[in-house]
């Protein structure tokens, strides 16, 4: 994990690339959640990390039957995007006092992570059909709609409880 | 712009320090895109890009227009999220030497760039109604429903066009 990657030179490469990339994001995700599930004084929100970590598990274990389906070794890439993004949440978190006010600001982070894995899954899949890699493309649609549910469930977690007890 | 943040005690703080985020992500958005445009052969995506490019101006000045209804300082603060999302794209576009390729990554990169705009869009609006500035929401809404038809219109040229080329 974290190598750096070898010049991309065919779109196939690109989508290994990109699999690589969200291996390691995943990763991350996966450690930075306890952190946000100890966090969350919110019962639903508590909840929701819970499920979300149970779920990237499963979506870490789909991404290596993906690398197994292409015929490529299982490994990650440094993304630097999912850092930046999980290093934002970590400091917003720290200047944070204020516990209900703490649940909307890793609600905001929560959301900026699956908007980050709603990119990178839909391109991918986009990449897949391309290659005529259906079979890969059906593997990471389940995660696709996994990411998409997840992040409407807190939206609504927003506008119904989280930033209301803040306010 | 690129101050460090002061500790956030309230829901309006969250808004506040949400704005200065995006405000900051928004000018690197703006300094990365003539680069993207440089590189863009593909016609479509680099009138695509132009288009994000001035659209991104008008968001920059919706921004400071909310900063003003807010009553508070027009200022940025640094974006670790943003920073790490034009880091990496910087990156994979210097790794790949196929120009078609290229058009995909890049499109790649613009979609995590405009999904993370999504989510803090998204988050802002319902903050500011929250604290009951429907006026604040009203203006940022119209930045979101921008974001989100320059996702999809990247989205239809992945589909349509640039992938197939690269394939």
């Amino acid at each position: 994990m974290g190598l750096f990657s070898k010049p991309i030179k065919t779109l196939d490469d690109l989508f290994v690339h990109l699999l690589q990339d969200i291996y390691y994001a995943e990763h991350q995700i996966a450690k930075a959640l306890p952190t946000m599930i100890e966090g969350a004084s919110n019962t639903q929100l508590r909840e929701a990390f819970q499920s979300h970590l149970q779920e990237t598990q499963g979506q870490i274990s789909r991404l290596e039957e993906v690398f197994r389906m292409h015929g490529v070794e299982v490994q990650g890439v440094t993304c630097e995007a999912i850092d930046g993004i999980l290093k934002e949440a970590r400091h917003v978190m720290s200047d944070v006092g204020d516990p209900d006010v703490l649940q909307a600001a890793m609600l905001a982070s929560a959301q900026a992570v699956e908007h980050y894995e709603i990119a990178r899954y839909g391109t991918m899949i986009a990449l897949a059909r391309q290659l005529g890699r259906r079979d890969c493309a059906s593997v990471l649609e389940q995660t696709l709609a996994e990411e998409k549910a997840t992040d409407e469930k807190l939206s609504r977690l927003a506008t119904s409880s989280i930033n209301r007890e803040a306010a």
